[in-house]
């Protein structure tokens, strides 16, 4: 059976650097067996509302970047994406303009990355609302509660 | 004593039929004794701003609905409402027009019914606030972390 | 060693009276080591939209006085801040025009706080997102997960 860590290199997916916190907080912390892990966006430049300057499709593409950068956290925090035990709660924020109403199908983004990586362990209970504006107006915002191994 | 689905019933209160998840994700994760829900809305057809389509009353109404859903996926993944210790913490999302101010008033139909069908294990620690857009635009979007009896 | 509740002293800083929840709520839940805190705004009357009436300087102070509401709850919960083991999350909302970009900065009033009042225990993961209101338009509303020493 292959691990988080196979899938990701069979899908040919590389974990970007991680970003520096931009204010006086951490990337993650750990609980007992819970880790919480800090709100993130993607590692691109691309700024905006979804619905206006950012389509539905760069929106998916965005969630998914977004999705990698919190893979890189789990994966730093843990020494490995394969003690990660569970994905339990992904809370998704969408920069949208106020008549957006696809914001499952952006944040889809994120959640369809996690199962490809983990499978069946993947999949969580989800969060998806717009926001009227976002840090540094990035178009999404993803925070996620993951399940450790012990 | 009664339980919380003596109550339910005393109330004259049926649990709706579970909603498909629109999109990569489930209805719920267990962790431990923790319960981490998915956001939901009411199972009904209205859709629009609080504040300008939608009134405080049914905005409420709304919200009270949308308890009602998450019920139904407590009762399902834990077999009985009266498998649910304690529910923990409330986040409600009302998708507001920007002047709205009221989203205590919008969240308590949701909260008014974890109380009385929970009684003092229904009291939650709560975060309202208002969204500038939400799923379909509808009104209301709420999720729940509970304790699990073991 | 300073204890946090010597800290707290140490900065001139005394705890707000608690404020009475808005709704059908209660300040805070307890479940094993973890506690929920319920969503909080200043003791203050500012409202407004942070970047319209409430400036950056203005939003970072509310996001203190926040975050000593929060402090406030803490210690009537647990009987003393030093029964703070550690500031796990923050979810930090900036009731902001949809224009705003600097929410780090906001948030960083509640955080700063926090390091100074228990030094790397109150080193925490953050969620900082725009809404487009807020209770009573309140500029700022922030809720916390902390764990509990045993």
């Amino acid at each position: 059976m292959s691990t988080p860590t196979d899938r990701l290199r069979e899908l040919g997916l590389t974990l970007p650097a991680l970003p520096t916190p931009a204010g006086t907080y951490v990337h993650a912390v750990r609980t007992g067996r819970l880790m919480f892990l800090a709100g993130k966006g993607a590692n691109t430049d691309e700024t905006g509302k979804v619905g206006r300057e950012i389509s539905l499709e760069q929106a998916y593409e965005n969630a998914r970047r977004t999705g990698l950068v919190l893979l890189a956290v789990m994966a730093h925090e843990l020494g490995s994406l394969d003690r990660v035990a569970r994905i339990v709660k992904v809370f998704g924020a969408v920069n949208a303009v106020p008549e957006f109403a696809d914001h499952p199908k952006v944040i889809n983004g994120c959640s369809d990355l996690f199962v490809a990586v983990f499978g069946e362990r993947g999949r969580h209970a989800r969060t998806s609302v717009g926001m009227s504006s976002l840090p540094n107006q990035i178009p999404v915002e993803i925070d996620v509660v993951i399940e450790c191994a012990e």
